[in-house]
């Protein structure tokens, strides 16, 4: 095998953020673009993105969730109609002031997020219980200004789903809140492999004009916790000042329940964040737009053609069984670049053919995960790959869920507190009285904020790690993305 | 079978606009938004515009065209690089002035399209000719201001696929101009079921900046065309402003050569114009969401149960045939309404099932397209219905053939150009001199504006129809949507 120059890759084992810009410009995920804040989305990390949307929206399907679109701008008399919500974002907002040549009269807001819009339009069509539920989601666009981006993970613009709900009863509106939550637990956790804490965030935490949100929280390597979605259940909250209403079963006109839920492109950033090594991206199987790239190494006196036929059949071979395969034939570029250029990618899975293989009908075989090589027939390839990609996928996950074990941490004193977030960080379980002046004092003072209450968290009985008033839960804590 | 009563639909026969309208609210297709300009695609019409994502992300792969997401803002400067461009989109811009609580220094122009940005980031990517072709394609949201819309066929915010293209040689940029002008062109004749015409704009109808444009026109029922989709070659116009360079084969550097084509949901427009009838829209079926509709007739002293489980096991048999299926057996409606809902939504076939038929192991079937009702034995049905579900879609698609054929007329005579304007209109075939001149006078007099100069028009020797002078080429002329 030759020798080829390697593209200079910032070690994730020396500095997680800097690698992480970095590999996320060098596999070629996205790009900055000219507008600060804002990024291009480039064609290998939108083909992440589109395994996100065929992976939500099957999901959403089984609930007959369907899909729409609502304009991009709000009126600004409409947005503050829910006083919390236009509160919680304008800080945010990116307004047009100018249309069509002339200064507008009514302000357009660019969409922080549809609830304001989209709820003007459900109060004219629901009139019966008949018209409910209502289960809409769109998939779109949305701005919320950030003066520094951090690519994926904070940007001006961002792409998501925004599923937005309304029922006839809390109780049902609850349960899509929860159906909706798992969605997205399953979706880190099935398909990008990354373990997570489903819970119920805190009043200061949650969704502006929502009555509860509960959101999936995931740990990065540096032991800080990424918010990577978030489900709300807004009660009335909105359909009362926008007079979403119905007739009920009995004949009386009631509010409808309403909730509303989205995944970000954020959440890709995760997704990078965790399974990636120095190397550079390593990405599950199941997310990952090639499963396998098959790279031919020439070599003087080989037959070209011969070998290019060689890896045109292994492919056809592979995508027969529903393997995503990418054959890298193109000779203006070295194999050895060509190895490093897929490395980067975090492709799971490469296949190396030659003079050799050709000759024994065999292929050789390098797993991403830890550049283990091996040779096989290539009778038995199809079947060996399914499984390989099976279990690189399991062993990503396990990886990523023993890291997490290891770092949720009970702390029964405000110094443990301190100390366990000065040093290793990670998750901190600990007793909270549920009051806001304690969670901002927490804060200040360690950066740690309340990132949730699992769902399943007993009720116990103790003391607030910070005042020592009685509590009921050991909420979770972290520094966060 | 009860009586029902009908919603009231406005007659296409007697009022084309306000039938389009009222049908396209009606099916639920789309609503108006509180933002002037602006609608709503509800979850029936996105159904539609996600078959036309299908159909156009299949034959892009086939070139290799990849997916991408740009960002939404343009910083002014940026659009106005290129001089043709901006003065062609300013008057239509949307402007944000302020975000994030302060005043912009450069304001940010919503994307009307995004060759500007595009192409910034193109100077950045491309460096020789091994970086070439890039083709890269974004399914986003596009903002043109429009002080009155027109559901679909104008809006302030459209949405759409901007595929965007650099080539090594202008003959390869072609090639990709012409590519995608056939894709456009299958789109609405083969899946549409609408038949068009293929041609080159003339200059004053070219896109601003562009060197050459190429669109379909299709004809609508009013005789009027509708511009349903554009390609440009856009030569060196973009490539030298944003300095998109490259080195060559022979190492020297070079400009490269541009196309952009667009594909919007204005298009749905004349695909919703076209086929509908006095009662509804229709669809054909490549297109429908739903290609059949299954309603059960409930009668007293029949189990509901046992009509339920037969419209099931019917609705898996055809789901099994990859046929798209709505089974209505919601018992709060009754079976004339629901007829009539899905008539006016344009569901190609009805399949009504009742206590005669579970006897008897049939189905009764009724066309769309032309009312006729018929029984057939369950055994037969998948069969019967693929076969049916092809010949509505060649039918559909000869009756607008029909159409197109019979309103294609030529003009000798200023004066025969006139009168026809002023009563078939359709399109006319005249020689004109390609002068702006003479095109912007037969516009003001006739309202007739040159559609196209077709792909396959024969060089002649003529005079144009205005001023008499030396011409060469019947072009297409006609009013336009």
């Amino acid at each position: 095998m030759q020798q080829f120059e390697k593209k200079e890759l910032k070690k994730k084992s020396e500095n997680i953020s800097d690698w992480y810009t970095d590999v996320v410009l060098k596999a070629e995920l996205a790009d900055y673009a000219p507008v600060k804040g804002t990024m291009v989305i480039r064609p290998y990390g939108y083909a992440i993105w589109e395994r996100v949307q065929e992976i939500l929206n099957r999901m959403m399907r089984t609930k007959g969730v369907q899909n729409a679109y609502f304009p991009l701008f709000i009126p600004s008399s409409l947005l503050e109609k829910e006083k919390q919500h236009v509160k919680g974002f304008s800080p945010e907002l990116a307004i047009v002031t100018i249309a069509g040549g002339e200064k507008l009269v009514d302000p357009l807001v660019v969409r922080p997020t549809s609830e304001t819009i989209m709820y003007a339009m459900y109060a004219k069509w629901i009139h019966s219980w008949r018209d409910l539920p209502l289960l809409i989601n769109q998939w779109n666009n949305a701005v919320r200004w950030e003066k520094r981006s951090y690519l994926f993970l904070r940007t001006t613009e961002f792409l998501w789903q925004e599923g937005h709900t309304a029922h006839e009863t809390e109780g049902e509106a609850i349960d899509m809140v929860l159906a909706a939550l798992e969605w997205y637990q399953n979706t880190y956790q099935e398909f990008f492999a990354v373990p997570v804490i489903s819970g119920r965030k805190s009043t200061s935490e949650k969704f502006a004009g929502g009555k509860e949100t509960y959101a999936i929280e995931a740990l990065m390597p540096d032991g800080k916790a990424l918010q990577a979605a978030t489900s709300h259940n807004l009660g009335q909250n909105f359909s009362k000042p926008f007079v979403v209403s119905f007739q009920n079963r009995e004949g009386k006109i009631e509010y409808v329940w309403q909730t509303s839920w989205g995944f970000s492109t954020r959440a890709l950033g995760g997704l990078f964040l965790v399974h990636g090594d120095d190397h550079g991206l390593i990405l599950p199987p199941k997310m990952a737009p090639f499963q396998v790239v098959i790279i031919p190494i020439f070599k003087k006196g080989l037959e070209q053609s011969d070998l290019i036929t060689y890896g045109q059949l292994l492919a056809e071979d592979l995508e027969a069984k529903g393997i995503r395969v990418m054959f890298d034939k193109g000779d203006n570029q070295s194999a050895g670049r060509k190895f490093n250029a897929w490395e980067v990618k975090g492709v799971p899975l490469r296949i190396e053919i030659g003079e050799r293989e050709m000759h024994d009908k065999t292929v050789t075989l390098v797993k991403r995960i830890d550049g283990e090589k091996f040779t096989i027939a290539r009778a038995q390839l199809g079947q060996e790959i399914l499984q390989l990609l099976d279990s690189i996928q399991q062993e990503l996950f396990q990886k990523a869920l023993e890291f997490l074990k290891s770092n949720i941490r009970e702390a029964n004193s405000y110094d443990e507190f301190k100390a366990i977030m000065q040093s290793k960080r990670g998750f901190i379980k600990a007793f909270w009285c549920e009051s806001a002046e304690c969670e901002a004092k927490i804060k200040t003072e360690t950066k740690a904020t309340t990132r949730c209450l699992p769902l399943d968290a007993a009720e116990e009985k103790g003391e607030c790690i910070y005042c020592k008033k009685e509590a009921h839960h050991r909420w979770f804590f972290a520094q966060a993305y």
